[in-house]
């Protein structure tokens, strides 16, 4: 039995985020599927993991953990001796590395998070897209992409000169964004658009979308 | 000259947890201060320094950071020697520590905001508070704080069994919303009441708050 457990949804980005750290860090675990079609992710066994109700929940051995940028640092840096190296010995390209997690988390997430439900969630649960949501938002992640593509032709990725957590953690919403109209705001970036190239080439993050495939 | 400068404006909830943090570290620094009036964080001397142009942004030496979150947490790793030790050195307890710092960034703060502006900053300026935005934002707002009441009737802090980072990110957005209608969810449920007295309380924020009034 696998110590490490990811109580989860493979179609929940934050569950995806933590998946493709485990298997980049080459750690064996157990995906606990969780059902939020019937809310179990509401249901007291899911809260005692989890007060916020939302997917996913980790465990390692007896450490019980929540938000998926908190389990990736947690793996990062625990297990910094396994698989890809995610984080920077260094701690001036650690400090560096982690001004652009905060960026991903509070400048580039919000935003596409919002553009995902308009452009994908709500076409496929039949629901109507909000026209000036997207307008906006579009605007504002035109300008994140702006600073993105300065930051990206000075290092080849966001955190440095390695693939580091902070690419990791935007894989799972920049995945949606590339399937809508917004693909053409990560095209029309040269650098950008070889950085999503890369990333999204990477072994780790074709075994995630194996496991929706086969869900 | 002191080697660290914060550029920032003291109205700014971002800029003072910063200048919390290193009242509490007690370090030597130069407060910059940024004239957003005038848009001075939208021009190109400022924008060397955080291009996404919001306040604050912070020098270290040759250093240049941005994103509140990781200055602080920068401050609070590389001067842990220093004042107030608002880390834990066990890996164990900095990893809930964590999961309580991604909690404030991803569940309390874009709620605390959203009441702050509509509640605080709309009236200060003459503008009209959107009622459904404070209703949806206030009964988040119950929710999150619900949790906070479990956690810390378990936990004197919200990190753990001292006051850290996870804590002093609070501050200044509990400070706004203690002055708004909001005050009645947190002054309900006694173990965050009295958490945010005793937060609210500390030296390091009576200076910060005194830097606002005498500007």
């Amino acid at each position: 039995m696998a110590a490490m457990k990811v109580h989860g949804n493979v179609f929940s980005t934050a569950t995806q985020r933590v998946v493709a750290c485990l298997i980049e860090k080459d750690l064996d675990y157990e995906f606990v599927p969780v059902d939020m079609k019937s809310g179990e992710h509401k249901k007291d066994h899911f809260l005692c993991l989890n007060p916020f109700g939302q997917v996913p929940a980790f465990e390692d051995g007896d450490l019980k953990l929540f938000e998926s940028r908190a389990i990736t640092q947690f793996i990062g840096h625990v297990y910094s001796g396994k698989g890809t190296q995610l984080i920077f010995e260094n701690p001036k390209k650690m400090t560096i590395m982690a001004v652009w997690m905060e960026v991903e988390a509070h400048q580039f997430d919000p935003v596409a998070s919002k553009l995902g439900l308009e452009l994908a969630v709500k076409p496929m649960l039949g629901m109507t897209t909000d026209a000036a949501v997207v307008e906006e938002n579009e605007a504002k992640l035109a300008k994140v992409l702006d600073i993105y593509e300065a930051r990206l032709a000075q290092n080849k990725y966001m955190g440095g000169d390695a693939f580091t957590l902070a690419d990791l953690h935007h894989l799972p919403t920049v995945q949606v964004l590339m399937g809508t109209q917004c693909k053409k705001l990560f095209d029309s970036r040269p650098c950008v658009s070889a950085w999503c190239a890369e990333i999204l080439a990477r072994p780790s993050w074709a075994k995630v979308l194996a496991m929706q495939a086969n869900n």
